[in-house]
């Protein structure tokens, strides 16, 4: 067996999420069909760097794989992304060593997060842009955002009832940039990991914050309280794009 | 009656173009059913600049209707943009004199086409340009659009069968420009008028020099040709937009 890391991209509109589910389409699902067909029928499971929602694009998710022989990677990846479906696209891939795991040996995982701030709303951004139509104060949130860096008990930023108990993450980067155009704005996360929605938790409270609802300064006061209630709402899947992972070594 | 003018723009991935059909989704039967309903119940008929086909997208497709009363045209404009489907935009409303007409008093026309050169396809903008994965000399593309300006009989670039007689249209611009990030080009094509699917036969044709497979040089000699056959294929619908509509006056 031979350990395979790839690289992919995917519109996340017609998925059900990344991973596999009894029902509705998912991306792992349709990989993994491929590889079935390149492998004479026999299945192959693929492990991704961690789980997308429904609605959520992958601009740089990362799987690995095991398959049974050695091939030139260029006609790997080539195979893999002809007959993948149109939404699914395989940016690279390449060998790596049979201990590399595409979950566990995450180092930083970097997010961005698409706002559209135009009126009216652009048809052609409805499913790549969450919309916001309400005024937009880009200056506080500039402000706000440093408040983020850092290790923390990131708590009031996860949905609630999910499993995992350790909700202390650190960011490394939270950017803001305004299209060429202002008519979008980008928000950048990069970190050691994210919990349970918390990126569109902090877009919802980044936005709150920048239409005055909520203090420019409320961000060490919402992380301290641990308190899923002081922060935003949840910004809609559309506008998230998981964009890099990088990996340990 | 009072006559109004609107610019309105869609995705036009999921309508079987701009002209109401028996089947088949099209802007003109959304954007009429919602009048209808802003209207009491009675029909409304909208007139375009012109059909878009089906795929083909708008950003500043030219609308006039006669609707019974003089409303405030932001308020005109809010009330079809909320109501008409997320694949419709309302962009700007105002009201003309009575004489005025979308389609008869076209001065000009704006088109864009994007074509993605990327490799792998990007998924994101499957439905939103046209793909071409094979090599691309830009320059000799650059070279062969100034042969497109002025006043030509376009029968070389007129899919057969349409009723028109009249071929002869001006170009005022056609230009090319190349994304920042390389990943797009888009060509620019401004004229008193374009013959059915003229874009498309186009810009199959500047894809096929940029290819080397036609002569930088031949434009002037397929024009002077009027043969559908001496131009290149006709490019995919996604790539093309309806980009302004300029009027007489």
């Amino acid at each position: 067996m031979v350990r395979y890391k790839a690289v992919i991209a995917y519109d996340g509109t017609n998925f059900h999420g990344f991973q596999k589910q009894p029902n509705g389409r998912t991306v792992q699902e349709e990989v993994e069909k491929t590889l079935q067909k390149m492998n004479n029928g026999e299945q192959i499971t693929i492990y991704g760097s961690g789980r997308t929602d429904a609605g959520v694009h992958a601009m740089g998710q990362v799987i690995h794989f095991d398959y049974p022989q050695e091939r030139p990677v260029e006609r790997m990846r080539f195979g893999l992304d002809t007959q993948t479906p149109e939404d699914v696209a395989v940016r690279s891939v390449e060998i790596v060593s049979e201990d590399f795991h595409a979950r566990y040996d995450v180092a930083e995982k970097t997010y961005h997060f698409k706002v559209q701030i135009e009126k009216p709303r652009s048809p052609f951004r409805r499913f790549y842009a969450s919309y916001y139509p309400y005024p937009l104060d880009l200056e506080k949130i500039q402000q706000a955002l440093p408040d983020l860096l850092g290790t923390h008990d990131f708590t009031s930023f996860c949905a609630t009832g999910g499993s995992i108990e350790d909700k202390v993450r650190t960011i490394y980067q939270a950017d803001m940039e305004v299209s060429s155009d202002g008519r979008e704005i980008t928000f950048i996360f990069r970190g050691n990991g994210f919990l349970y929605k918390m990126i569109r938790i902090l877009v919802g409270t980044l936005l709150k914050i920048g239409n005055g609802r909520l203090p420019a300064d409320s961000i060490p006061e919402i992380i301290a309280l641990k308190d899923r209630n002081a922060a935003g709402p949840t910004a809609h899947p559309e506008g998230l794009y998981l964009a890099e992972v990088k990996y340990k070594n």
